[in-house]
């Protein structure tokens, strides 16, 4: 029930946005899921994201997840808003092994002014297990897109 | 008096690990100051760390804020120690504006296990005046280096 | 599932630690399940735990999740441990109204040294609604219990 | 220079505020300090807050940081907004112990909507010796004040 698709407006805005983050595009980090209030994006693993142990280093994980959250929360807004993170906290629960990562960002309460989500990063492998590699919770705040 | 060198084994050990983080080298983010118990990293803005209005991402300063602790934390223990985050919450205080961000880690309470930092992030304009852009609290396990 | 009650002897360690807590008797908390990995308090809201404007106070609300939190994690572990609180980060949703508070900790990863709980505290009305006000996320670590 | 006076009205305020969180008298809390942008909060140490080996527990802890940092908000702001916390973390850095804990709640970084908070809490014993026993940060929000 949760993984239906947001509406193609909305995956629109979401896609447009993602696409002007020079960092997701540098990092090698794609769009895999754009539902009501989730948002799903892969890291593959490779050298250019690595820490010194050669396992995905805790600021690649928080940017994927930190924008998951942000994009969950902008598929609950009308085309006015912009979402802005206001802070976030991460557990880094086990070394970001895997193929790739997935960072699921979901909506946990949705405000005018304020909306808080929850984050997850799964380290993924070739074979499809799954570990849970890093937990979070982020608060966002709602502005008024500038008009153009 | 907080702005001394660390001793040059201790600035090598910092400088190798740092050389081993793909990310920081993919991020273009170079070390600026390694002290006892403090650490700084430089990361100019370019396109490549941006998030969707031009701003350096949060995943980017967060990064950054991210090794700038870990290493003033790894200041402190022998050479038989690595660090490792266990979490870290930050606040985005204002967009990441500026001709580069300078993070900050500094060690508020090492001990035997465990480990906590401050970090600061400021964006820093070409003509040397600074905001603050983000601040944070992490913390931070020490266990013993592998045995090559 | 989730809900069946730890087996006896972890049961009587945490209650003989919550009755050893002066606060959470000076609150009015109670213990309200006590499973494996899971652990409920309950507090009744009254002016003794109020912020000014009528409504349970953030300490009060984080002083039972806390402690939910880290029994859950001590139902994990043998006798000879305790667990501490090395930190937690904690969303306060909603004005914490209600009867009463129900505070639930469960694990979301034990391990040898560091266990993370995820922390909710939900405001339940006398006729049996609920509604989410609080949402946390906990560290904890694990020591050796200091023989008597 | 940071422990200057509020001024009266703005003393007042936190004052009556103060005096309308029953937690606050239930705990034992008083303020010791009301300054701009900053609030001090002492709370004795006495059984009625300790948690299972005699310390302070950390919800007693944490409550009296969380209302320093309201209050040191408040007292930036007119007589027409309060502020809520929207979220905190804190880490516990050292047993709660000593005769008293001041809590320290100072301002990072003000906003139209939203404030952070630094949050220090100090175990103090009877000699006048002080230890950081905790630190944390903390988000609020600004809002109108209700017409009576």
């Amino acid at each position: 029930m949760r993984q239906e698709p947001a509406n193609p407006a909305v995956r629109k805005r979401v896609q447009d946005s993602f696409g002007r983050q020079g960092l997701m595009s540098h990092l090698g980090a794609r769009l895999a899921h754009i539902g009501p209030g989730r948002v799903h994006i892969v890291l593959p693993a490779r050298p250019e994201v690595t820490q010194q142990h050669g396992y995905v280093h805790a600021g690649a994980t928080s940017a994927i997840a930190d924008s998951a959250g942000g994009y969950a929360a902008l598929t609950l807004f009308d085309e006015e808003s912009e979402v802005l993170t206001v802070e976030y906290k991460i557990n880094l629960l086990a070394p970001a092994a895997g193929d790739h990562l997935e960072a699921i960002g979901s909506v946990l309460k949705a405000g005018r002014t304020l909306t808080v989500c929850q984050l997850e990063v799964h380290g993924v492998r070739s074979d499809g297990t799954r570990k849970l590699v890093a937990n979070g919770q982020q608060t966002l705040i709602r502005v008024s897109r500038p008009v153009a």
